[in-house]
C-alpha cells in the first residue's frame, strides 16, 4: 500500500472514530486520548492529520454531506429528493447508521459553547446547496409549480428535516423517523410539485430500506471501478 | 407579602436565572454556584425548591409551554396556530426573548449526556399536545381538509418548527427566523387548510411583532385581574 493511500486511510479512520465519540458523548466530553485509544493510534499519527480536537470536529462537520452514498437515479428529481431524505434517515438509524453522518449531525445540532470555535454553518450550508441543486433540476424538468422559490424551498426542507430528526430522536430514538419524514414530505410536496408529478411520487416510509440497499450497491460498484 | 407568595417568586426567579445560564452555556457547563451568585440566593434557598441541578433543569423543561403568553383570539384557529409560531419566534429573539423559553429550548435540542437523566420528551410532548388541541379546534371549525390526520400533523408542525429554529439559530442567530417560519407555514398550510381559509390566512413575517405586543398586553391584563 502506497504511503499516501495509507495516510488517507488513517485520516478516515480517525474521522470515523472521532465522529462515533462525538455522537455518543458530544463535543465537550470527547477527549483526544479516548479517540487515540479507540483508534489504536499514537498522538503523533493523529496530530499529523489534525492539530486539535477543534480541527478534527470541524473536519467531521465538513464531511457530513460527502458521507452520503450515491442516490439511485430516478426519472423525477423530486423522487430523488424524497429518496435522499429517507436514505439519510436510514443512515441515522442505529443498525444501518453511518458514524460520520451520525456524529456530524449531533455536532451540528448541539449548540455547544461559543468558545468551542466550531462553525456549524458548514454542514448546513452544504445541505442547503445540496437541496438547491435538486430543486433547481426539478425546475428544469418542469416538476415544480411556477411560483416556487427554489432558494427559500432549500432552507425550508433543510430546516424541517433537521427538526423532524431532532423530535424523532427525542421521542423514539429515531424509530418513527421514516414515518415522520414521509408525513413531512406529504405535507410540503403539494405546495411545490405540479399535480402530475405529485401523483407519481412514492412517499411510503418502507421505500427507505430499498433505496438504502441500492445506494450501498452503487457505492461498492463505484469504489470497485475507481480501484481498477 | 405572604410567605407562600414569596416562595413562589423565589422559585420563579431561580427558574429564570437557571434558564438564562442553560441558554448561555448549556446544561453541563452550568454550575449551581453560578446560579446562586447570579440570583443572589443562598444554597438553602435554592435547595428548598430544587434538590439538584437535574431537578432544576427538568423544571425549566416543564415550564417551556406554560411560559407562552396568551394568544390573541382569532376567528380562524389556523391563524392562531400561525400566530403562535410567530409569537414563539419573537420569544426566541434576543431583544424580545423570554429566558425560560430560550433556556428550555436549548436544553431540549442539545442532546446532552445519557447520564444527565433529563427527560427532553416533556416539552416536546407538551408542544405536540398544544398543536393537537389547535388543529382539533380547526377541524371542528371546518378549517381542515377532510383527509387531514390531526395527530400526525401535530408531530409534523412541532418537528418542522424545531428544525427551522435550529437552522435559523445556526445561520443567522435567529434573525431570519420570522421569514423562515412564514415560508414553512406557507409550505405546509396548502396541504391542510380548505381553500377559503387558506385565502384568508395572514402569513406575513411582520405580523409576529404585532401579535407579540397584543399578547404581552393580554398577559398584563390577566395578571392584573388575578391580583385583584
Amino acid at each position: 500500500m502506497a504511503q499516501q493511500e495509507r495516510a488517507i486511510r488513517t485520516r478516515q479512520k480517525i474521522l470515523v472514530v472521532a465522529a462515533g465519540m462525538f455522537d455518543e458523548v458530544g463535543y465537550e466530553a470527547t477527549k483526544i486520548t479516548d479517540i487515540l485509544e479507540r483508534a489504536g493510534l499514537t498522538k503523533g499519527a493523529l496530530y499529523f492529520h489534525f492539530s486539535s480536537k477543534e480541527e478534527l470536529a470541524q473536519a467531521v462537520l465538513a464531511a457530513q454531506v460527502d458521507a452520503l452514498p450515491p442516490i439511485p437515479p430516478q426519472e423525477l428529481k423530486l423522487q430523488e429528493a424524497l429518496d435522499t431524505a429517507q436514505l439519510l434517515t436510514c443512515l441515522l438509524q442505529r443498525k444501518t447508521g453511518d458514524p460520520i453522518i451520525q456524529g456530524s449531525v449531533r455536532l451540528t445540532v448541539d449548540q455547544g459553547s461559543s468558545k468551542d470555535g466550531l462553525d456549524r454553518r458548514v454542514p448546513m450550508r452544504a445541505w442547503i446547496d445540496y437541496n438547491r441543486h435538486f430543486f433547481g433540476e426539478a425546475r428544469l424538468n418542469g416538476e415544480l409549480l411556477p411560483h416556487v422559490d427554489v432558494e427559500s424551498l432549500s432552507w425550508t426542507f433543510t430546516g424541517a428535516f433537521t427538526g423532524v430528526q431532532v423530535l424523532s430522536s427525542i421521542m423514539t430514538d429515531r424509530e418513527d423517523m421514516p414515518e415522520r419524514i414521509s408525513a413531512l414530505y406529504r405535507g410540503l410536496m403539494p405546495s411545490i410539485a405540479v399535480p402530475a408529478v405529485l401523483a407519481r411520487l412514492d412517499f411510503s416510509p418502507e421505500r427507505g430500506v430499498a433505496v438504502y440497499e441500492e445506494s450501498m450497491k452503487l457505492r461498492e460498484q463505484r469504489s470497485a471501478a475507481s480501484a481498477e
